[in-house]
């Protein structure tokens, strides 16, 4: 459920883990930029960032907002990220001819650099705390309806005001679960143009069986360059390259976004995840894998059609199953109730929290009527109902049309005016959509809508299915509707809400009719959501008092720091070493007779002997890293970019619950295997050059190994 | 459900489809060998076989106990069936060394016949109509249960009597839906030996993709021996082989053994099918084929170890989603509505029949229990909560010791003396089972079973996990049991109840721990069935008296003649004719690149120089067919053996509910595609010599064309 993802009170893991990071034991944290763990480093590692460190790294961090991190590399706009987060403009430039998923791509001058399609990148400039003026609004006996239309409305106000006066992208950002709100102000980038992939068997080599899997031998990379004013982004702050590498043991940094954890849930939301919400997702995941699957199997250009979604469905999968396995444990709820119940005992002694008790029976009646609605929040509301890009281009057109005539602070989050230019940057995206396959999609989504919602006797069912069979409708939907053409969408956006009323277009009228109930469950939703950032805001006020730990806030797909040391680990008996070399990748690869899907790339067959093979290729660390970390650089002491995260290993899934370092590892290219494959097995001469003139000069800082 | 898939009156289909019958427009029926369709075969084609035809026919035909069909085809036991038939037999023969799934199978003298592990085949000898005395135990005012235990014991009575007295396997037969009750005496063989099988690449060509799918090119065949006493089995029934295949608009007859039909079910039944029961299974299924695609793509030898189960579920999932999209056709339930309507109101005009709408709402009202229980029926008493032949080994042993103190017929009905036979086969296989992929299933299964039961809070969920994580438990199980051992199944299988309840194994005390659970909800279950076997009968009696039409039941997995032309369909304006030939499938294979799943095997390659293009390879017929069909003898007027079934068409998904001619077809393997490869691809002269030895004699009988 999304807004069981959303963040919550620190408390929880704080309690838990207390020991260990008092005793120094792990290296927990996706802190704060603006509240970093300097004591810890300091008492640790004895290393003291100054603020001109942090705010190079900061700035040198890249957002993508499809759903990972990134960092700059050149100044001259060069950008370095997964291929696995770059699949996504890939799959979109590609056509029946062209498929650079598969094949790879190589601009060897800027001329050649693919502009990406609808790809925003933001890099955080400032962050404002803004708590106070936040909370101000919310006055005692207000309804969670009023509260959180007037919560909405300033969070709007504040936006609104930040971007007029720095035209800067401005977010209002809810941490500690609602105890506080951040203002992010960042740059935006939306001129991106394509610079290089390797083919994805390269970069996801062992494909789901070795996903999430470790030692590991992929080159998940994937380069972007960044233009402003049609030329090339002249960029202050990049991270050097480091030729270095990391050695074992070797303290490193991580800057992304991580995209959410659930460490400060309370026991009552992670049953709530172990019992219905996990166990939900699978059905769906396992339901479109299985179709996805199937379809793209009959033939080339059905599979080049569906890889993207299939991959991101396989790892969402494959992520869930962990986090449930997880949960699953009843050793590890069992001690996260004990912490709740310490929390809980301490809070009511203390005359000052009387009633705090109170705020967990709210989270957990709010959890349960939002899991009693969750069939038709997801399938209406949410769209998993209508899954195909269509209708939600129907529904973002309709529901333009009824917003922008409200004043900024009482709309939608998604069409405040802060938001405007990221609205249209997708709404109006050239992506291509493939009739055949949205059919296939939403053909299977008005069939478990049907199922979900008993039967096709339901009244809603029958509005929506108009008579018609699932396929039947699916069909009428997707081939009358005229939404694939940008140019009628730009049309549309412009009409009022009496001239959409009037249009005659199958998706849009669809979701119209649905419009109403989808608002209502919204708004129920919301409602909901109000009621547990209150009840967290107490609980985290009374423990930041009883307390007085230094904490992070559950991951909320913000730039967060943090840091580690490469190391190893023992599984199963046996000594996982933290690196792995090219020689590997060839050994695995014949291990498998280079059957799919550990085949190498025809390419690194030709240009074996041109390698050297005992270059570092991938390792591991035991920095704190979750899903939307992909991407991210891993910088030494002097800020050196030395490795890119791409993955956690199998024992990490359930870092979203709890931190721990004994197995839980993230795992990065080396920077040494990425310049050694452009070199050797690419001829990415330009790239390397660009790349290597920006070496850090030897002993530039000291670095303590 | 287990329940809703058994038989019921012929009423509804027989209503919608009085007119095709009666107009002769279409070729429908799975018909009784006791009551064939000799006026339709002499009406529409002048074709009126005698007793000894239909008793040949009737003798050749096998019956492959794990859910398949056969014949045979020569006087020293030689059988044919499909290779997706003999595909249990193959894997269980399999180890890491010898994989003749992947490889295929040639014994080039009986002595290399490699024994079948656990094979049983069935030939029906004889049927005798038991009805009266099975419904002469039902007294006015029973309760289900009273009924259902007098039902079953008089059954077992009839068996036993029967099995004393022949010899021969003795089943009673359920037919229209309780209305009819046969005695089935079947030879059985046990002394199996696999003769010949092709790759599994060239009997599935095209993998799931092409499942289902026409035009076709599989070598769906394998060859088996039947042996008596150490020797081949001489056998008197068998089937000459055709050398010429089968003409366009050719009369063919299918005599096979289809599984599960339900074109007798109330619209109540099939909107339970629509709306619980097969999105359930599906959901299962989803899940178990993820899980297994997941772990087999990890090497060699886990890919060899569930291929076979993947086959199935992949088999099974694409046959539920076909059957759910008929039954989400708002045009198809609403006429069978209507006809059930027709039905009703005759009824009620009649005096006779006053109060027989009580028997369509007393169907809905079990439905609805049965529905409302399925969770923990499917969980607990089918088993799938404990997903593993280990698991079913240690209920067997547990219900064995039980059951076996009590009279005949007062136990359950797979441990009645007419079953022990059978049984035991099961029971003591040396079927291999690997500890690393029981663990994986059971751990799924338990973890499926903890969602299904609201989460690990329940009490029978923690009575089965006994305080530990569903991964815990299943290692504990699997390590834990001996149960892989077959002298210790040998020496538990004669305890007594009390020594099996003193004895330690884990899986031993899981499967005592919840059997009284589980015979509580079968109890339910058989109420509920008795219930429906009482109304389906008042049906069918109402229609058998009303309508006076000549039928046939819902397919039960016992002997069926089916009748039809050869002949070709539209689809999307084409035409796709009836034939394919061998030349067609070196062409698919070159569309798709020789990629897998349309790679040919090595040898086919090698040999394509040696064979006859043009020769047919597989075709389609009108005969109406459905799964347990697989691997019926297609023969021709003469009765010679001039194909073999190994599939329906797409279009034919929806056939289990209602037949058609329009582009539903039955797929079959011709009779000279089969030697072609024989000769041409495998070298298998001896086995080709013993076919064509059987060669029938040019106009032996006269064929029309």
């Amino acid at each position: 459920m999304r807004n069981t993802l959303r963040t919550a009170g620190t408390f929880l893991a704080t309690v838990l883990l207390l020991n260990a990071i008092h005793n120094a034991q792990g290296d927990e944290g996706m802190w704060l930029f603006n509240d970093p763990p300097l004591q810890i480093l300091k008492e640790r590692y004895q290393f003291e960032p100054d603020a001109s460190w942090l705010e190079h790294l900061q700035k040198s961090s890249i957002r993508f907002d499809n759903g990972g991190s990134g960092s700059f590399v050149s100044a001259n706009g060069l950008i370095l990220t997964n291929h696995h987060i770059g699949f996504d403009t890939l799959q979109k430039l590609s056509d029946a001819k062209h498929n650079y998923v598969k094949d790879g791509f190589l601009a060897r001058t800027q001329a050649e650099e693919k502009p990406a399609l609808d790809l925003e990148l933001n890099v955080l400039m400032s962050i404002e705390d803004v708590t106070t003026r936040v909370n101000a609004v919310i006055k005692p006996g207000m309804t969670p309806e009023k509260a959180y239309q007037a919560r909405r409305a300033v969070m709007a106000d504040i936006e609104k005001e930040s971007q007029d006066k720095t035209g800067l992208r401005s977010d209002v950002i809810e941490l500690y679960g609602g105890a506080k709100f951040h203002l992010y102000r960042y740059k935006r980038y939306t001129d991106v143009r394509l610079v290089f992939a390797p083919e994805q068997q390269a970069a996801f080599f062992g494909g789901d069986p070795d996903n999430f899997e470790y030692p590991r031998y992929n080159l998940d990379v994937c380069f972007f360059r960044a233009y402003e004013n049609g030329a090339p982004a002249k960029i202050e702050h990049y991270l050097k390259w480091s030729t270095q590498g990391v050695a074992e043991n070797e303290l490193v940094f991580v800057s992304g976004n991580p995209g959410h954890s659930n460490r400060q849930f309370t026991t009552a939301q992670l049953e709530s995840m172990r019992d219905k919400q996990i166990p939900r997702s699978l059905q769906r995941l396992y339901r479109k894998e299985d179709l996805l699957t199937s379809w793209g199997a009959r033939g080339d250009e059905n599979e080049r059609r569906v890889k993207k979604d299939l991959f991101s469905i396989a790892n969402s999968r494959k992520a869930l199953l962990g986090r449930l396995a997880g949960l699953m444990d009843p050793e590890f709820l069992s001690q996260k109730a004990h912490a709740e119940d310490e929390l809980r005992k301490a809070a009511e002694a203390n005359p000052a929290y009387t009633g705090l008790k109170d705020a967990w029976a709210q989270i957990q009646t709010s959890q349960q009527k939002l899991d009693q609605q969750v069939v038709p929040i997801s399938l209406l509301e949410w769209g998993k109902g209508f899954d195909t890009p269509l209708f939600e281009i129907a529904r973002t057109l309709v529901r333009h049309a009824d917003e922008k005539i409200k004043p900024n602070g009482q709309r939608l989050p998604e069409f405040r005016d802060s938001n405007r230019d990221s609205l249209e940057l997708g709404l109006f995206s050239d992506a291509p959509i493939y009739n055949d396959l949205e059919t296939l999609k939403l053909s299977d989504a008005l069939t478990w809508l049907t199922i979900e919602y008993g039967g096709p006797g339901n009244p809603i069912v029958k509005q929506l299915l108009a008579g018609k069979s699932p396929h039947e409708r699916a069909v009428e939907l997707i081939s009358g509707t005229r939404l694939a053409d940008v140019a009628f969408r730009k049309k549309l956006y412009a009409l009022s809400p009496e001239e959409i009323a009037a249009t005659h277009d199958p998706m849009i009228e669809l979701a119209r009719t649905i419009d109403s109930e989808a608002r209502r469950l919204r708004k129920y939703e919301e409602e909901q959501a109000e009621v547990q950032t209150q009840a967290y805001g107490k609980i985290n006020a009374a423990r930041f008092a009883l307390e007085k730990t230094h904490s992070y806030p559950d991951a909320t797909f913000t730039l967060r720091l943090a840091f580690g040391t490469a190391r190893g680990y023992q599984q199963d008996g046996e000594n996982i070493p933290y690196e792995t070399t090219i020689a590997g990748f060839y050994q695995r690869a014949e291990q498998h007779h280079n059957q799919p899907p550990f085949d190498l790339p025809s390419r690194w067959f030709a240009r074996k002997d041109r390698l050297n093979l005992s270059t570092p290729f991938n390792f591991v660390s035991t920095a704190d890293i979750i899903g939307g970390n992909s991407g991210s650089p891993v910088v030494n002491r002097a800020g050196e970019f030395v490795g890119i995260i791409f993955d956690g290993n199998i024992q990490s899934l359930v870092v979203g619950f709890a931190y721990s370092d004994k197995q839980s590892r993230a795992v990065s290219v080396c920077s040494q295997g990425i310049v050694e494959a452009l070199k050797n097995v690419y001829d990415a001469t330009e790239l390397t050059d660009e790349l290597l003139g920006n070496v850090a000069a030897p002993n530039q800082m000291t670095r303590v190994r």
